[in-house]
C-alpha cells in the first residue's frame, strides 16, 4: 500500500497543503485498490498574536511561489507547477494555528475553481457529501449543506431584535448569504454591503447562485473595499444595524474585532442601533471572546451579549456572535420581537434554520462561558 | 516531500487505517522539515442498513488481520506487525460511513493504552489539544477536553425533569461519566449500571480518574452483561428514570433504539418516569431520528421530546438526545424544575456545561429538524 505525495509548502504561513495519490498499478489490468485520495495541510502551531494572514506575505513566501513535487508512476520524482495541487480530486483539510492539533477533512469530488486575488487565496470545491464548498486561505467559509445556519443567524439575531430595520450595512459577507437574508426583511430600504475581495463576489455569483442570490436585490448598493475605512467615513448614527461578516480576528482582520473599529460602528449606528458581529468559537477562543466582550462592554452603552450556533464546518462545530446596542432605545435580544414574514421573502424559499425559538436558545450558553462572559457584560 | 506510508486494512469493516511517516533524511546533518506525521482511516461509503459494526466481523476481516506494509528509506517494502499501528505518534482521524465524505483528526502525542476486547477495539492516547481521549472501534467517545457537554447533558437533562429521582439504571456509559453526574442528585439513592465491555470500565479507571470517579459512589450497583436482557428481567415501574449512553444505532446496538427496546424501559419505569438516550446528530442522522420519534411516540404515552447540544469531537459537533415520559405525573422536560445543588456533589466539583438555560435551550431546534420531529411527536 504506497502513496506518493505531492508536497507544496508555504514557508511564511502557517500551511502545508499535501496531496497523496495512489501509485498507478504497472499491470493494468489488475484491478487497483479503491483507495481515496488524500490531501492535508499542516501547521506550525504558535500562538495567536505571533499569526500573519497571508495576505501580508511577501510573493516569495506565498502559497503560489512554493515548490510543488510529484512521484511518478516508476517513482522519480518531477517538479508539477504549484498552482496545480492546491485542492485535488481527494479530501481537503483544514488546520490552523487557531485551532492547534485538530483538522477537519472533507472528501473533494471536483476542484470548480482556484484563483489567487489581491488578498487570499480563492478556492471552490465540489465536496462528496457537503455540496459545494468556499475555502479562503485554506479556511473553510461555506458549504451548501450547512451554510443557512451562519447565514440565518448572523442576520436575523440582530434584525429581528429591533422593529422596522430600515438601512443595513454588511461589512464583508462577499459571498452573498447576509445579503440573501437581509432581503427576507420587507421593511429594509437600503443594504450597503463593503467586500474588499472581488473575486470573491465573483467566484460566488458564478458557483453558489443560490447564496449570491441576495445580490439580487435591488436594494443592494456593493462596494468593494476596505470595511474599516468606509465605516470610518459612514454618516454618524446613519444605520439600524451593521452586520459583520468577518474573517477570523487575528492578522489585518483583527482590528474589526478592536476599540477603534467599534467605535466606527457605534458612531454609524443610530440611537439603539444593532451590530452582530462573527466572534469565533467558545470551545477553542474563549480568550480572544473575553477581549471583545471587554472591549464593547466599554464602546456600547446598549446591551452586549454573546450568542452562539452550531456549523458542522466550522472548528469546534459552532461559531459565536457578539451582539451590541448603542445607547438609546433598548434592544432585548434575547426575545425577537420582529418575526420574519416567509412569504415575503423575494426567493419564497422557507428559513431552514433560524426560528424565534432557536434565537433566543442562542444566548444560552455553558456554564464554563457564562462564567467568563458574564463577569465582562451585563 | 516523500512520506512512507503503513496502511492497515480491515476488509469487512469500512476502515482503513493508514500512517504517514516522513523518510528519514540520508544526510543526517541537514535539517528535516517539521512535518507532523497523520494517520487516517478511510472509509467505504454504505448506507446504514448495511452496517456490520466490527464486533459482528469474523476473525479474518477484523483489523488486527489486517495486512500492513511500510516503505522504508529505500523505498523497500516490508511487513509490520498490524498490531502496532492502529494509532501511532501522529494523528488520528475518524471516519465512518455513518458520516461518509468527513473526518475529524486529533493529533497524539502518546498512545497510552491498546487493546481488544471481546466486543471491540479500545485506544487510550494522549491528543495534543484535547487531553486524554477514549475511542472504541475507531469512534471517539469522549475526550477531557469535551466530555462535560455530553455527560452533564444526558444526565442532567432527564433527571432535573422530575422531583427527587431515586432509583436510576444507566445503561451503557462504561467510562463512568453518567455515574459522576448522577451521584450529584441527592435524591438518589440507588444507581444500577449495565455495561458490556469490563474492559472499558477498567481502562476508564485507570486513565480517566476524573471520569470513572463516578464508580466511587456507594450507590453504584454495576453489572457487566448486555443491557437489553438486563431491562428484559428488570423489575416492573421500579426506576424514575432511565439513562441509555449507548454507541451508534446501527449494528448490534439497533435495537436500543427499536420498539422492543422501549418497550422494556417503558415497562421498567415507574409512571411519570423519564428516558433519556443518545440520539445522533441532526445535521447528519435525520431519517434515523425520524425512526427514534416514531418509535417513541407508539410508546411512551407521556411526552416525546427531542434535544440537542454541542461536543466539538462528536460528528459534525453535535450530539442528540430522546427525552421521553411514561403515562403519569406530566413531564415537562424543557422546563427543568430539580436544579442541582452542586454544594451536594461529592467531588465538590462545579459542573462546566450544564445550566437550567442550557437545559430549556436545547429543546429548541433548527426549522428543517423541527418541522420533521414536531411531525412525528407532540
Amino acid at each position: 500500500m504506497i502513496f506518493s505525495v505531492i508536497g507544496r509548502i508555504s514557508k511564511s504561513s502557517a500551511s502545508y497543503i499535501f496531496r497523496f495519490t495512489s501509485h498507478q498499478n504497472h499491470n493494468p489490468t489488475k484491478t487497483l485498490i479503491p483507495l481515496s485520495h488524500f490531501s492535508t495541510m499542516d501547521a506550525k502551531e504558535s500562538s495567536a498574536t505571533d499569526l500573519k494572514r497571508p495576505r501580508e506575505e511577501d510573493d516569495n513566501g506565498s502559497p503560489a511561489a512554493a515548490v510543488a513535487s510529484m512521484e511518478t508512476e516508476n517513482g522519480d520524482q518531477t517538479k508539477e507547477p504549484a498552482c496545480f495541487s492546491t485542492v485535488i480530486p481527494g479530501w481537503f483539510s483544514e488546520m490552523s494555528p487557531m485551532w492547534p492539533g485538530e483538522a477537519h477533512s472533507l472528501k473533494v469530488e471536483k476542484v470548480l475553481f482556484q484563483g489567487k486575488s489581491d488578498y487570499q487565496d480563492v478556492i471552490v470545491f465540489q465536496s462528496a457529501t457537503y455540496g459545494k464548498v468556499l475555502v479562503l486561505d485554506g479556511v473553510i467559509q461555506l458549504t451548501e449543506r450547512d451554510e443557512c445556519a451562519y447565514q440565518e443567524m448572523i442576520t436575523h439575531l440582530p434584525l429581528c431584535s429591533i422593529p422596522n430595520p430600515k438601512k443595513v450595512l454588511v461589512i464583508g459577507g462577499g459571498d452573498g448569504g447576509v445579503l440573501r437574508e437581509v432581503a427576507r426583511h420587507p421593511s429594509v430600504e437600503h443594504i450597503d454591503m463593503c467586500e474588499i475581495d472581488k473575486m470573491v463576489v465573483d467566484v460566488s455569483k458564478q458557483f453558489f447562485p443560490d447564496v449570491a442570490i441576495g445580490y439580487e436585490d435591488p436594494r443592494v448598493n456593493l462596494v468593494i473595499g476596505d470595511g474599516v475605512a468606509f465605516l470610518k467615513n459612514a454618516a454618524e448614527g446613519s444605520y439600524d444595524a451593521v452586520i459583520v461578516d468577518s474573517s477570523d480576528p487575528i492578522g489585518p482582520a483583527k482590528e474589526l474585532f478592536e476599540k477603534p473599529f467599534f467605535q466606527s460602528v457605534a458612531r454609524a449606528l443610530r440611537p439603539g442601533g444593532v451590530v452582530c458581529t462573527q466572534a469565533e468559537s467558545l470551545w477553542l477562543h474563549m480568550d480572544i471572546i473575553e477581549d471583545i466582550v471587554s472591549n464593547c462592554r466599554e464602546i456600547f452603552k446598549g446591551s452586549v451579549n454573546y450568542a452562539w450556533t452550531s456549523v458542522p464546518t466550522y472548528p469546534s462545530g459552532v461559531i459565536g456572535f457578539m451582539l451590541c446596542s448603542t445607547e438609546g432605545p433598548d434592544v432585548d435580544f434575547k426575545h425577537p420581537l420582529n418575526p420574519i414574514d416567509e412569504s415575503s421573502s423575494k426567493s419564497n424559499l422557507p428559513l431552514k434554520f433560524y426560528n424565534a425559538e432557536i434565537h433566543s436558545a442562542a444566548f444560552c450558553l455553558p456554564s464554563f462561558a457564562k462564567k467568563v462572559i458574564d463577569s465582562k457584560a451585563n
